[in-house]
């Protein structure tokens, strides 16, 4: 009794020597919370994502395929774009992607402002140009007023537009999930079915590409080292931004924080149950054939990946002027 | 300056003569703040609104077309349901419609619960069917410990879905408007150009179905009772409940409180301006041409019900399951 208590304090105070041990030894660290300093640029952000005016039809947002009710994805295979078209290549999360090398699954845009402009013009998935967007945000004086206060120009860019979501974006991280509490040196955090498959996923190598904060994102990695990944999903990956053979079905690794939340599974969303994910990834990239035991473990210690989800409340979209551009969700 | 301190003081405690008389004589009646008794309720019922699970291509919540960042609509004539259907009709406002003395523009549904359950299952809207909606639910752990909570049982009913979601949607009323604040005695809360809308409205016969609470909700109409109502739109309105020839072209009046937030207009949403639907309102309503001084007046009347919109936390969605049925986005 005494020695719990005595444990908890150590744990509380954080100089648990197991915690001191554990953050510099293994692969995967914690995520650190985010400490917002520029909440202005932030709540902006905010309105822009959650903003449907952005898209031709006045329907889709950011929100709508990177859904922050959703683990920051849609949960679908591909995602829903203009006119209900079949998009190309399922939907990253886009929780803790400020971490990533590089955004998209073949990594063509650098950062997260590159990223954000991509969909608004994108055809397939909002539909819109970029100088429509914008004339739509100039026509409403709420949102002149508040780039004005951020950016100190009453004109508005597309600059300035990807700046604010992006700056969004990057507070969407996840901290204090089990498995990090775990990492800090709480030895309760982890039940020893989940240790067990943490040190399964260690042993077989999984943690050569999935490690770091974000337990992915920091590599692109061919998909189907061993085997071959069977796939009717036409994307080639790497290849379209170098133009390097050797990068064909090559692929940003994905993080696994929050992988509970973020199914279906791959660059094509065809695997929905984490334990055929966990099977296929296995198989495809280390050679191994897991015990069914094995996958249990490691899917059990994956979701202890889940961390605290972002908490706001829903942004209030400045309404449409006399001025604003109409939307056209249906073309006549 | 004493003066006005003790107007103040008085304003503040509430016992302006004003203030009584105005509450008691004015066709308008000020929206209270919605006191949550069930908040558990309220939560699983906020998790349903945003699930998007609940229709068949996992795409579309009712908040996809009752917008809580946008007024609780979606600000298109009428909406986008599965596979890019244009909807029949616009989408009303979600907000205050507690006080709506029917759901829907022709009043089939009795109350809120009666009317969830309808886009859920209608073919052209969420596109999905009650059992299946249910299925999803059964197998999420985290819905049936919340339904088994608060219902009293684990399996999970349509009338617990809708009575939950009817329990959300009530608290969705917006208090406070600038409007209300004047009717409670605060004479700066209005300016003059506002006041004088105001009398307008009141003097050419608005009040007579825009009143209460709601400012209007509270009865159905015909539209185009002066000069017919041109449209494309081939809604009949009451009709189709009552069968009755006197019902065609009868809908529901619809609410004004934050009507700046809920364009376009009408039934078919073919009004963007909302002086433009102020406008037609007087003419085909009440025979009335408006001076272009009159339409503006009115119009910064209209806009002073904008009250505090539903300030809350985006939910957070319990994940699928390997035994949850998978959405189906697009048909093969």
């Amino acid at each position: 009794m005494y020695k719990a208590l005595l444990m908890g304090l150590i744990t509380l105070i954080n100089i648990s020597p197991v915690s001191a041990e554990r953050l510099s030894s293994e692969p995967i660290k914690p995520i650190q919370a985010f400490i917002i300093k520029e909440p202005d640029k932030v709540e902006l952000g905010k309105k822009l994502f959650f903003d449907p005016r952005l898209s031709r039809s006045g329907f889709i947002s950011c929100n709508s395929c990177h859904n922050l009710s959703m683990g920051g994805s849609d949960n679908l295979p591909t995602s829903i774009g203009h006119n209900w078209q079949q998009g190309p290549i399922n939907s990253p999360t886009v929780l803790n992607s400020s971490m990533n090398l590089a955004q998209f699954w073949d990594g063509r845009a650098a950062n997260l402002q590159e990223q954000a402009a991509g969909p608004i013009a994108n055809p397939m998935e909002m539909a819109f140009s970029h100088s429509l967007a914008i004339d739509v945000l100039r026509s409403i004086p709420q949102y002149v007023a508040e780039f004005n206060k951020i950016y100190g120009s009453s004109q508005i860019t597309l600059d300035q537009v990807t700046n604010a979501i992006a700056a969004f974006e990057e507070t969407l991280v996840t901290p204090n999930a089990r498995f990090d509490l775990w990492l800090k040196g709480n030895d309760n955090a982890l039940t020893e079915t989940e240790i067990a498959g943490y040190q399964k996923f260690k042993e077989i190598g999984c943690v050569a590409c999935h490690n770091g904060e974000a337990v992915g994102g920091s590599s692109f990695q061919r998909m189907g080292v061993i085997e071959p990944y069977q796939t009717e999903n036409p994307a080639e990956g790497r290849i379209a931004v170098t133009g390097k053979d050797a990068d064909r079905f090559s692929f940003k690794v994905p993080t696994l924080r929050n992988v509970e939340l973020t199914y279906p599974y791959f660059h094509d969303g065809a695997y929905w149950k984490l334990e055929d994910a966990v099977d296929v990834m296995a198989r495809l990239q280390l050679g191994q054939q897991l015990a069914s035991q094995d996958i249990k473990n490691i899917t059990a210690f994956l979701k202890t990946l889940t961390g605290d989800q972002p908490q706001f409340a829903i942004p209030q979209l400045p309404p449409s002027t006399a001025n604003t551009p109409i939307p056209v969700p249906f073309e006549q």
